[in-house]
C-alpha cells in the first residue's frame, strides 16, 4: 500500500507543474472517437468468428496473418508488412479424453460395479500424447510440489494429479497465476523425475464452471516427456474428494499430441512514420496466435485490435506521430515467443532504433492501469500523466514489466515497456480454455483499453520518456 | 479532474498520520473470509433461478421476502423481522407487442405491397395498456425535447418516437443514463400534452444487441395516460433510419399495463445489536423488487446478496459491532420507492438515531469507489479511508450521493450516506431488460463489492463519521 501512496504523491505534485490543457483536449477527441466510431468490436467478431483459434502452425494463423495485414492497411498504416520467422507447429492431434475408472460396491452383494465417469480435460500445449492407445493408470493426489516431494517413492508408474488451487485471496489474480502455474509449466516433468505415467493439473482459475485451460508445459529433455492434461475444476473436486476418501480410482487418458517439424509464421507489422524522428521507433503490440479451444478473444484478439485501434484513432484524428510507430501483431506468443524474439532480432540487426514499447495481453476488461518496466525516473514521468488518463479509468502505474512479446525488445535494447493492465477479476475464467470467446468481451471495455493505450503512446510521442 | 487531484491529496496526507495497521488486518480478515467461503453468489443464484424477475405486488416478490428473512437468520442476524407497508401493484398484464406497417413497391410494378416487421418492446413500467384492441398510427421521428417542441403541431394523433441516444463518449455511464431518461420518464406526457397517442423511446443503453429496457414513467396527472413502451437498440436504428428516408411507418401497439390495489409489501430487515451503542443505527441495504423481464441479478440482487454477505462475514470473524447495524433489503424501489420511504418514516416516528447508512445498487461489477452525500468534513474523512480500501480496488470516493432507498433516511435524519460504485461500463446492457440475470453476473466482483462495502462499515463502526 505504501507504494502507491508515495507514487500517487508524486503523480500529483507533479500534476501541478505540468501543463496538460492541450494533452487533456487531445486525449477527449481520442476518447470520443475511439467511444463513438470504434471498430476494435467489429474487428474482434471478424478475427474471432470469422477466424477462431489460430495456435502457431494453424491454418487459422496463416488467415489472422493475412486479415491482419489488410486491417493495418484499411486503418492507414504508412505501410504494412509481414515478417518472416520460423515457428513451432504443435497440434492436439483430435480429442483429448479421460475417464475415472473405479468401484463401487452393489447393495445388498460382496460384488463391486466397475464404474466410469467421463473427465472434462484438455491435453497441455507442447505435450506429447498417449498415443493411438489408451494409457491407464491409478492416480495419486498431489495437492503441492512438497507433497509430491514426500510421496515420491509411490509415484512410479502412477498418473500424478496436481490439485494445487488457485488462490482465491489474492485481490489481482495474477498472483494467484504467478503462484500456480509452475504446477503446468514444470509439473509434469517433476512427476516423470520419480517415474510417473502421465500428469492431471488442476486448471489454474477460479471460475464456477468445469471447463478444463490449456497452456504450455515446458519438457526437461533430460527425462521422460510424459503426457499431461489439465482438468476442470469441478472434476478436479469431485476426483479429489474420491481420492480424500481412500478411494482407488484409475484413469484412462487419450491425448494425440506432437509436433510437426517448424514452419513458417509471420509477425504482422504496420507503421506510423515519424515526422520528426522517424528512425526513432515506438512499438506497440498484441499477439495475434491463440490456444486452440476457443477463439482467443482477450488472449490476445484484445490486444490485437487495440494495437489496431490506436493506428485508426491517429489517422482518424490526423495524428501526425513525431516518432515512428509500429503497431504488431505477435507470432507464436502462445506455446514459442518466437514472434517477439525475431522482432527483437531484426530491429537489433538493422539497429532499429527502439524507444519505448507497449503491450496488451491481460485481456479486453476494464482498465485500471499499466504495468512499467524501465527506471525509477522513467516511472515517474509516466505516472506524473496518471491525471490525463484518470478521465479514463486509469489510476495507476506500478512497476511489473510489459509482457512477454516485448521483453526482447526490452532486453536487447534497454528500453521503457508498458503492459495495459485492465481489471483481472473475470480474466482467468477465460484463459485458454474454450469459452475465451468473442461473447465474453464488452465492446466499451475493449474500447477504454485502446483510448488509455493510445493516449499512453501520444504522451510519450510528444514528451519522450 | 482537479477536484480528484485535490481529494486524492487530501487522502494520502491524512494517510500518513493514520494508524492503519489494526485496520489493514480486519480488512484483509474480511477479503479473505469473502473470497474463500463468500455465499453471496449462492444467495443471488438462489434468488435469480429460484425466485426470479420480483416487482412489487407480485407473487414473486412474496417468494423474495420470505427467503430473504430465513436468509438474513441463517447468516446470524440478532433479530429479523418483516415491515409491512403498502405498495403499488402494477402488473403487465401479458406479452408486449409492436409491428411496424409499411408499404414497399413492388419490382416492375406500379403496385405496393404492405410489409410487416415486429418490432421487440417493452411497455414502460406504470404505463397504460392499449388494451385488447391495438392502437395503429403513424410514427412521429422526434430525436431530442426540443425537436419535439419544433414538431408540435404535427404530433396529434400520432405515435410519437423518442430516438435520443444514449450518449456513448461519457465514460461514467449514469451520466448517459442521467441524460437520457427523461425521455422515459415525463417523454410521455409531453408528448400527450400536444395530443400524441402513444410513446416509443429509444431505450436508455448502448448495449450491441435488441434487448428493449423498461423502467417507470410518471404521467402527469392532469393529462391523458397515453400507452408507452421502450424499444430495442437495433429496432430503434431501423425505424429511424426507414423515418429519415421520409417512409411513412404506421405502428400497431398492444400493451396490457395496469394497476391493481395497493396490496401488501415488506421491507426485510436484520439487526446486529450494538454492543457499545445499541440506540445508535448503521443501515446498509439494497432493493429487493426489481424489474419483471429478467431476473433481477444486477438490479439489484447484487446489493441484496452483499448487504447480507456484510452481515454473514461480520459473524463470521465474530465482529461486534459498536453500534447497531441494520440490514435492510427494501420493498419497490424500481416503480414507488415505498420501501424506503416507510422505513425512513418509521424510524423517525420511533425516533432512531441514524447515524449512517450505505446502499449498493448499481450492479454487482468490479468496485472502483463509492459515492457520499454529507458534509466536506465527513466526505474527507472518509477519504482518508481510501488507502485501506485501495488493496480491494476501490480507489476513489466522490459527491454524489447515497442511492434512492435511503434518500428518504438522508432527508429525515441529514446523516452521511453512500453508495458502492462498481465499474459502469456493462450496468445499462442489463438494466431493466431481459438479460439481467445471474449468468451475467460474476462471482468474483460481486464478492469485491461486499468486501469494501464490510470494510467501510467496519470503519465507521469504529471510528464515527
Amino acid at each position: 500500500m505504501r507504494k502507491y501512496f508515495l507514487s500517487a504523491v508524486f503523480t500529483l505534485t507533479s500534476f501541478l507543474v505540468f501543463s496538460q490543457n492541450e494533452d487533456s483536449v487531445m486525449i477527449k477527441k481520442i476518447s470520443d472517437e475511439i467511444l463513438t466510431n470504434g471498430k476494435a468490436y467489429d474487428n474482434l467478431r471478424q478475427l474471432t468468428k470469422q477466424i477462431g483459434g489460430r495456435l502457431a502452425g494453424s491454418p487459422q494463423m496463416v488467415k489472422a496473418e493475412q486479415w491482419g495485414l489488410q486491417v493495418m492497411q484499411a486503418s492507414g498504416a504508412d505501410k504494412a508488412w509481414l515478417q518472416e520467422l520460423m515457428v513451432p507447429h504443435w497440434v492436439r492431434g483430435g480429442k483429448d479424453k479421460a475417464d475415472a475408472l473405479f468401484n463401487t460396491a452393489i447393495q445388498g452383494s460382496r460384488n463391486l460395479l466397475l464404474q466410469k465417469k467421463s473427465l472434462d480435460v484438455l491435453a497441455l500445449g507442447n505435450s506429447l500424447g498417449t498415443g493411438k492407445a489408451r494409457l491407464t493408470k491409478e492416480i495419486l493426489l498431489v495437492n503441492s510440489f512438497d507433497e509430491l516431494e514426500k510421496k515420491k517413492d509411490s509415484v512410479k508408474d502412477k498418473i500424478v494429479f496436481y490439485n494445487y488451487k488457485f488462490n482465491p485471496t489474492f485481490v489481482r489474480t495474477f498472483q494467484s497465476y504467478g503462484d500456480a502455474n509452475g504446477y503446468r509449466g514444470s509439473g509434469p516433468s517433476r512427476a516423470a523425475k520419480y517415474g510417473a505415467a502421465a500428469v492431471i493439473v488442476r486448471s489454474m482459475s477460479h471460475s464456477t464452471d468445469n471447463n478444463p485451460h490449456t497452456g504450455s508445459l515446458r519438457y526437461d529433455t533430460t527425462l521422460p516427456k510424459i503426457p499431461a492434461v489439465a482438468i476442470g475444476l469441478q472434476d478436479a473436486d469431485w476426483l479429489s474428494n474420491q481420492l480424500m476418501n481412500k478411494k482407488i480410482i484409475n484413469v484412462s487418458i487419450q491425448t494425440n499430441g506432437h509436433f510437426l517439424p517448424d514452419t513458417i509464421g509471420h509477425n504482422v507489422i504496420g507503421e506510423l512514420t515519424g515526422s520528426e524522428f522517424p528512425d526513432q521507433v515506438i512499438t506497440i503490440g498484441g499477439h495475434l496466435d491463440s490456444w486452440d479451444p476457443g477463439e482467443g478473444a482477450h488472449d490476445d484478439g484484445a490486444g490485437v485490435v487495440q494495437t489496431i485501434e490506436v493506428l485508426r484513432v491517429m489517422k482518424a484524428l490526423g495524428y501526425q506521430p513525431k516518432h515512428t510507430i509500429r503497431f504488431v501483431l505477435f507470432a507464436n506468443e502462445e506455446n514459442g515467443l518466437r514472434g517477439g524474439a525475431k522482432y527483437a532480432e531484426e530491429a537489433k540487426t538493422k539497429n532499429d532504433k527502439h524507444i519505448f514499447a507497449m503491450e496488451s495481453d491481460a485481456g479486453g476488461f476494464t482498465p485500471r492501469g499499466f504495468t512499467f518496466g524501465g527506471t525509477p525516473e522513467q516511472l515517474k514521468k509516466v505516472q506524473s500523466w496518471i491525471p490525463l488518463l484518470y478521465p479514463y479509468g486509469v489510476y495507476e502505474i506500478t512497476n511489473g514489466g510489459g509482457g512477454a512479446d516485448i521483453g526482447p525488445l526490452n532486453r536487447n535494447f534497454k528500453i521503457p515497456v508498458v503492459e495495459l493492465a485492465p481489471d483481472s477479476q473475470r480474466y482467468f475464467d477465460y484463459h485458454h480454455a474454450r469459452n475465451d470467446v468473442f461473447e465474453n468481451v464488452n465492446k466499451r471495455e475493449l474500447e477504454l483499453g485502446a483510448i488509455n493505450m493510445a493516449a499512453l503512446i501520444y504522451l510519450v510521442d510528444k514528451y519522450g520518456l
